[in-house]
């Protein structure tokens, strides 16, 4: 199966596209831009979820449903959304189908025309603000915290497998403060929580920073982002988080009474996260064998493949084999015992390789005989053979070494693939090889756009946690006194 | 706060609305039909989704997920799915909105509009049969055991909330089998899980059966459902399985070569329950008092409430409580100890009261004194005095108990609004008056269309395990060899 795989350091692009389609994650679908997500994608996603959401409840939050449908005239509320989002929206005009009086098919019923257009939701702000005016009276009421689980609609014209589509699955948080450093605190907690699960549980190391201001979304006053690096040295934005100001609740008529007993309008934030996430973790760690999963994010962590011939064989090994499988279970380990005989234990190695199993164990006649097992790993394909005693408890602490080797590897590949450039040249010199390029930026968006224009590279945020550094811009040559995150990204 | 809760014998439908509006379940959107659900419904929404997804998995299936958007031709492929569907259709047309050039706001922009039309999923059976012609080549590829959870609009003209909305939230089960046999036993498995989980989980007694002919789904060859009664005396239908013959792969052109090397077509099922269950949970159960709820699907099981005067006292009652607190945490039991200072006792009892949370404990300071606390339950409204000791074991137990306690009340509501009629005068008389009406009927569409006319009444189900009885039909005066249950339904 895994023969023909493209190598990534001869075509990156395809051989993104090959292992999505040959590891059973997803397929672009018959409507232009949208995509099935696979049952072994999907699998994923579900890990990811459960683990986002046990967060989102940790600190506070609570899940709801808003509807699909926004109407036009909420998305003209707050100008500066209207105009980021309008360019890309489904839109809704008529609600009924009828047979086609002049032949076969459907047509679309003329009288069945909607009085205001609906817009598919690209997000959800506006809908959610509309709600919230009936929602919020007094400081009581605050702060209110709710995440929503949705797929939205943005599009997009062009579009690729799980980093950009037409249409996606996330969760959208969104959240009102009676005072804006609540607020604020909230953007930076979000961000945090994002932070730790792509480090965490992605095993992705991530920079954290500010968006400048003319990457913010569109009616934020201040967008964080996280930013991680994918193994053709080019950036992708992991998860933003908003802080929104009043200008939401201001578009929505939303007050509130203050303790003081005066109206005031709330805070708000919002931060989400998507699909685009299956992506990052499939660039950050796969290699030209396949899929690489993090062992806190695999489906199956720990797949059994019996080596036989006979029928009698098979026997022998399963007997041996099922304490472990059921032990493995007990200890909390997604195990999976592969006895299927429609296939060869040959094409099973390399299918799990190419699925990204963390650990396969592998058992023959001769193992059958020593007491021992063969354990492969998936990160560093090794293998190893080992008794059966112990097995468990070794799997369970390889399973949490691999995962933070996957993470060790890929943040040393981060580290290797980080530069300070001071001029021009080796600006231009630097973007053109890829990688995350710290340069100084004199924080105008014409320099911004000069840059983006010249070299494809974008700023993917003001880190955090960068140093007050005297220096000059690389392009303008003015004063500056911060570095910035330069990259080109998807 | 529960005062003036509309009684149900007064005005049942708003006593409905209210329940839904003051136990903070869900609201209705600016967009019509359209609903928010808030989150205390979402959560027992989440309780149903993470029992149901369960059991799908225990039976073999996996989760996976489709577009959103069906194209116009994929629908007009199954003609009598598309003449089902077509009526009740939101279409997409357009993919951009501009800025209007006469005046203020967004237009559509007439440039952008899509060259085929693109439906809002009102089911998927077209889009994912469309898929599952890649996914579908040999009889080792079957059975194809899918489950989607997803939002679906069906532009209904008369909406309620959770009972009938333009938007909802669902599960649809899509499977394919290589013999009609497995197909047919698979679409009675899904309707067997569905009344597992309405009786277990929901403490809501259903009958199972099959659909009449008029009543299918659009484009199967037999629907089966499960049917519950309200506290009306109205039907409603909890969820249906349906057997799909091989309709939609012949529509699809999905053929896979046979053990034997022949090419076939496969059989298909589909089955669905949704965010409808919501409202027969609410109608079910619920009193005057405001929502009940069994102890299985409720997002708070134990509330815990001091009464208390100074903080002194509730320092002292909230040392007592935190290792009882705890304890049922530990036991796995949802509880919630709300120590809020906000709210007085009396309004939490209420609150608390209104919202179903099936014990309420409660300690003052004589509780205190006597190492006691006050255990009231929701369904009986019974209040006891117990000792501090074993507390939590009584509560688990009391759980187990309400939980049996409140399918049994159910039960019993049913079977004495369960009648057998045998003439059209009786026949009538008992639909006026509500219930299931077990009666004889000829098998026709014509006579089934009639009483439909003349009473409200449709046939909810021809029951599974029906017995061969000889009689006459009610209206007709034909022969009739089994009794169908009829009522009048939401």
């Amino acid at each position: 199966m895994s023969k023909g795989l493209p190598k990534r350091s001869e075509n990156y692009s395809e051989w993104y596209n090959e292992i999505v389609k040959r590891a059973d994650l997803a397929e672009n679908s018959a409507v232009r831009g949208c995509m099935v997500i696979k049952p072994y994608g999907y699998a994923i996603w579900e890990k990811m979820q459960r683990a986002l959401d046990d967060m989102f409840k940790e600190t506070g939050h609570q899940n709801a449903y808003f509807p699909l449908f926004v109407p036009k005239s909420f998305l003209e509320k707050e100008e500066e959304h209207a105009e980021g989002f309008a360019k890309e929206c489904a839109v809704v005009t008529h609600y009924r189908l009828k047979a086609n009086p002049d032949g076969k098919g459907l047509i679309v019923d003329p009288t069945a025309k909607l009085e205001e257009e609906l817009i598919i939701r690209p997000t959800s702000e506006t809908v959610i603000w509309n709600a919230y005016k009936g929602w919020i009276q007094s400081w009581r009421d605050l702060p209110l915290l709710i995440n929503q689980w949705a797929n939205v609609v943005r599009w997009e014209m062009r579009t690729r497998i799980f980093l950009r589509t037409a249409e996606f699955l996330w969760q959208e948080g969104h959240t009102a403060h009676a005072t804006e450093a609540e607020a604020v605190a909230e953007t930076e907690t979000m961000l945090g929580v994002y932070a730790t699960f792509a480090e965490e549980w992605m095993a992705m190391p991530v920079f954290r920073g500010l968006k400048s201001p003319s990457e913010r979304f569109a009616g934020a006053v201040e967008t964080y982002c996280i930013e991680a690096l994918m193994q053709d040295g080019k950036a992708l934005q992991a998860g933003t988080s908003h802080f929104l100001g009043q200008n939401f609740a201001k578009s929505f008529d939303v007050q509130f009474t203050n303790k003081e007993g005066k109206l005031e309008s709330p805070w708000a934030t919002s931060w989400g996260v998507s699909t685009r996430l299956m992506g990052a973790l499939i660039m950050a760690h796969s290699d030209d064998n396949g899929l690489v999963l993090p062992p806190r994010l695999a489906p199956i962590q720990v797949v059994i493949v019996p080596i036989y011939k006979s029928p009698e064989d098979l026997a022998a090994i399963s007997e041996k084999i099922n304490p472990i499988y059921e032990a493995l279970k007990a200890a909390g380990v997604s195990v999976k015992y592969d006895d299927d005989d429609k296939q060869r234990s040959g094409w099973k190695f390399a299918e799990y390789e190419l699925r990204g199993v963390p650990i396969r164990l592998g058992m023959g006649m001769r193992d059958l005989e020593n007491g021992t097992i063969e354990v492969a790993r998936r990160d560093t394909l090794s293998k190893e053979s080992h008794s059966i005693e112990g097995i468990v408890e070794h799997c369970q602490a390889l399973l949490a070494e691999i995962q933070i080797n996957i993470y060790q590897k890929a943040l040393n590949f981060r580290e290797e693939n980080t530069f300070k450039v001071e001029t021009r040249d080796e600006f231009e010199a630097q973007i053109e090889k890829g990688g995350f390029v710290f340069a100084h930026w004199d924080g105008t968006a014409e320099t911004e756009e000069i840059i983006k224009q010249a070299t494809k590279a974008t700023i993917r945020c003001i880190p955090l946690d960068a140093p007050n550094e005297d220096g000059i811009d690389v392009y303008s040559g003015k004063p500056s006194n911060k570095r910035v995150i330069f990259a080109r990204a998807y």
